[in-house]
């Protein structure tokens, strides 16, 4: 890993050296579920919205990774557009989603990078898709002992109180914060809070469990 | 929270001083997918797979609390037996679970567990399903910046050698580690990891993504 990036060069890494990027896997409850995946993933390309992503799938979940700014927005951007092509494309029907966004460790399972202070970013901007969703999501800051003094809750605390201010966060659970809104409003809550967190916290991860058309939606 | 329970009294916390549970959610891949829900978790309940359990639905996940040890293997369990009558259920389509397992963060938020050192638990014991599934892992330990010296790459290492070890881990991916085998040995493998980690690090958190009957298996 390189990491002549650090705070004493005063230039910031981009997104390739951080690692920015995710996995996320999409289950439309229906029979034909492979035509709705395939025909989102496709809709997602078609709009544009795979420009600037290496993108892997393999049985399990889709690998996304962003190799140019705004990383984050083109992560958002994709996602919210697939989730909304398979709730269409399902007919309204009951999809799920599930994400882990990453950033700060670029390896495969090692993870030796030493930058500090990154950049500010931009929050994200992701056109509203019209479609609602409810999450569960969950933020983890990984500090390391040896470095310097904080503690995770507080961060993750103050995340949450962000996305509270912004109407998104509506209820705590246990291990998780429910998040409600427009799909491109829980996403976009979801990743600018793991982005505001990386400007203190080298390696971050966030997870959120999306779903669209619930059946059981408003009677818990 | 009670913080008695340290190293210092010699006592060992109790699975409910510690939170030990998790939340999870089930995707069957089908139209009925509410009926096979349904009857996956009264199957579960009906062969004794929910005592010692507090079980929480809302519309995006369940909330499972562990009080009583072995805690962790009445989770183990609880879940294996979900996921397999899904799959029973629904002829052996293909489902999707999604886990989060999480230790040391009793309140809906706030974290403010002193307890270290925690004791050794005994591997789970989780009975063969007779269902492959194969999995996305990933484990978070939540060390503090100003707590001891510890890193949390070594740690995250560590376990996956040992599920590499069981044969359980195949591949390293992006962000996660590959679990494939029986649901049991899958669940089994995160578990005692998740536990063997929260001997040294108070909070700890891991995540799975699993996936049953993929019409791709095999082909990636």
């Amino acid at each position: 890993m390189n990491t002549e990036h650090t705070a004493t060069t005063g230039q910031q890494p981009g997104p390739d050296e951080l690692g920015v990027g995710m996995r996320f896997s999409i289950h439309p409850h229906c029979d034909d579920f492979a035509r709705v995946i395939l025909d989102s993933l496709a809709e997602a390309e078609a709009g544009g919205l795979t420009e600037h992503l290496e993108i892997t799938t393999d049985e399990v979940s889709t690998y996304v990774g962003a190799r140019q700014a705004p990383a984050e927005q083109h992560l958002a951007r994709y996602l919210a557009g697939v989730i909304a092509a398979a709730s269409r494309h399902s007919g309204g029907g009951h999809i799920a989603s599930h994400v882990l966004l990453s950033r700060g460790c670029p390896g495969e399972v090692s993870c030796d990078l030493s930058v500090t202070g990154l950049g500010q970013a931009a929050p994200v901007q992701v056109p509203a898709t019209g479609i609602d969703a409810v999450a569960h999501w969950s933020l983890y800051p990984l500090l390391d002992g040896g470095s310097e003094d904080g503690d995770h809750m507080p961060i993750i605390e103050n995340a949450i109180a962000c996305a509270q201010q912004r109407g998104t966060a509506t209820r705590s659970v246990h291990y998780a914060t429910t998040l409600s809104g427009d799909v491109a409003e829980v996403l976009t809550t979801a990743v600018d809070a793991w982005t505001e967190v990386g400007t203190a916290v080298p390696h971050v991860v966030s997870h959120l469990t999306i779903s669209v058309g619930s059946p059981t939606a408003g009677r818990v």
